[in-house]
This record gives C-alpha cells, structure tokens and sequence, in this order.
C-alpha cells in the first residue's frame, strides 16, 4: 500500500504530530502486520518521533534546534536564505519506520509521529507505504 | 518475526552496545535474507550505529551531544527537566535498519549497534522487526 | 535484491550524489514496487537526502556540521583523531529508505541521496537492498 497524504503548514517551523493519519492507513490497509515507512519528499521538512503530551517538549525541541542552526549565518552562500531549514531536515531525517501488529503501530505511550516544518508556510506532501511481513 | 527486547541501562546517559542480542533475533528466525528494523518506543531514547573497537568513540559522542544540547537551559520549558534528552533522542533517532544476509546483519567491520540512554537509569524496551525479502 | 555499491571520496569531508546509481539497482530489478534501504556500513560516514539543485546547499550543510562539531577538540579521547567524523556520521544517520513505485523512486522533485563522506578521501562501500512489497 502506497498513499500520499497532504501536510499543511502555517509556520516558519512547525511540528505537526500526524499519527492519527498514519494509524488510518495502517488500519484500512490488509496488512496486519509489517512495517510503516513515513517518507518526506521536501529537502527543507523532515520527520521525527517524539513526546505528545506535553505540547514544551515541542517548543524545547524547536528552540534548540534554532540556537543551533540559526535561520541567518554570515556563511551561508545558498542564495534562498534557507540552508537552515535544509540542515535541520537532515538532521531530523527524511523517513521513519515503524513497525506495526494487529493493524497497531507500536509506537510507546508518549510516542507520536510528527512532520517537521522548516520552510513554512507551505501544503506538504508525505508519503506512506506499508511493507506487509 | 517480531520481538521486544529489555535493556537496563546504570547511567543518565549511556551507550550500551545490542548488537549480539539482535544478531541472535536474526540467526534464530527462519528468514535467511531481509531487513532488522529496530525500533526504540521512547521519547528520551534513541539508536544508532557505531564504532565498538574503542570506547573513547562512545565517550566522545556523549560529551559532545551534551555539550551541544546542555542538560539544563534556561530557556526550556518542558517540566520535567529532560528536553535535553527528547532532543538528544531525535537528533540520534527512534530506529535503524540493518539488511541481513544468510542470517547475518551485513553491519560493517567496526559497526556495532548502540541503544542511546538519554534519561537514564531506566528498564527500556527495544523491538525488533524481521522483514524478509 | 542486494548490491554493493562502492563509492570514492576524494576530500575529508564531502556528500557525494549516488542517486542514479540507486536508481539504476531499482530500475534493473524485478521489484516494481517496495523500498530502497541503502545502508552505509562505516562509522566515520552516513548518509542523506537533500537538495541537489544548488550546490551551495550542501556547502552550507558541512560547513554547519563543521562549525557545530569541529574537527579538533581538547575534549575527544579517541587517539585516532576522528571523532568529529563519528559524531558527524551519526547524526546524519546509517542509513536511508526509499520508497519505489513502477520501478521510480518516489524522490521528491529537488531530492537526490547523498553519501556523506566525513573522514576522507577513502574507498567506501554502500549496500543497497530493496524489499518488494
């Protein structure tokens, strides 16, 4: 199973957790079992698991990744004024992985899927596929 | 093949080599070709792979992701005093993915697979995912 | 389906685009549809997927990564004098997945994958596998 969901965006940098979404398709899907690969095809977005409960552990993550990689840096020479929101997407990465059982993702009690915007702004796409074994 | 494997870690941030006990999971299952997905169901822990011949690599990756994410900063806001460690998780990642052939992981010569404690001491779980192929 | 792929590096630090050449393993295989898992078997390189339009991006990413973890620091102990190129490795990650429809990588328009070279110039390995499914 292939499908291409629509993330929108409304911020600069923004983590948007779209669990929900993906359990969907794990769960409309004939496989109960096998592997969930979330896959962003932008090179200023990226994809991450983390907390949901506590809506700081978002806002922590956001700020430290800007004091590390702050939006304007003298050296930069990519002319679009992003090479952060670039770094930051491979530093998050561009794919996770998550088994699934019983039409379940195995995702831990405080886990959640969440897109990762840096460039925003913008309608994203994200494609899942399912790996069925 | 699916499996949850427990690790104990001693320490607020550790490094604990799984390599072998996932190279068992793979040896023992009837899929001789495929892909290890390792899945980490924390926000406060991750994975990745590295070198095992020397112990100074592993000491030199935790000091410097701490001296890149501080335990404390004042600009956190998440309560319970471990942003450092959500950071620290999706900036190593929730999983790898390591191909196996006849039975064995295809890890390099000095790879070894590290489970990453960020909030530690902690009883964690690891799962591990065979997919054949 | 498994390749290996072998890869020269020609500086100490570089990202070097091996996307046709994946694309080529994925085009010649029986598979239409699954994922790619190119998996890099070293400890001082990764692996990435970024923009391939403008060169200057991926000037600006090794620079941030350099300015972020330099190559020298009174603090590593590893005697090799490498550390900063295990640390760089990890972060970038091990590995990659690629979903594949009809035979086509599902790469965003601006995506290549890149080989991420940290500790160069070397002959490198890259194991590719893909999963049908």
């Amino acid at each position: 199973m292939f499908e291409t969901l629509t993330v929108r965006t409304s911020k600069r940098a923004e983590m948007i957790d779209i669990t929900d979404r993906i359990q969907d398709l794990v769960h409309g899907s004939d496989a109960a079992d096998g592997c969930a690969i979330c896959y962003v095809p932008h090179t200023t977005a990226g994809i991450t698991i983390q907390e949901n409960a506590d809506p700081d552990v978002v806002h922590d993550i956001l700020y430290k990744l800007e004091a590390l990689v702050p939006h304007h840096d003298p050296n930069f020479r990519h002319g679009e004024g992003n090479s952060d929101a670039h770094i930051k997407a491979s530093l998050m990465g561009s794919s996770v992985t998550v088994p699934f059982r019983g039409s379940a993702m195995v995702l831990g009690t405080w886990q959640a899927i969440y897109f990762c915007e840096f460039d925003g702004p913008r309608s994203r796409n994200l494609h899942v596929k399912l790996i069925k074994g």
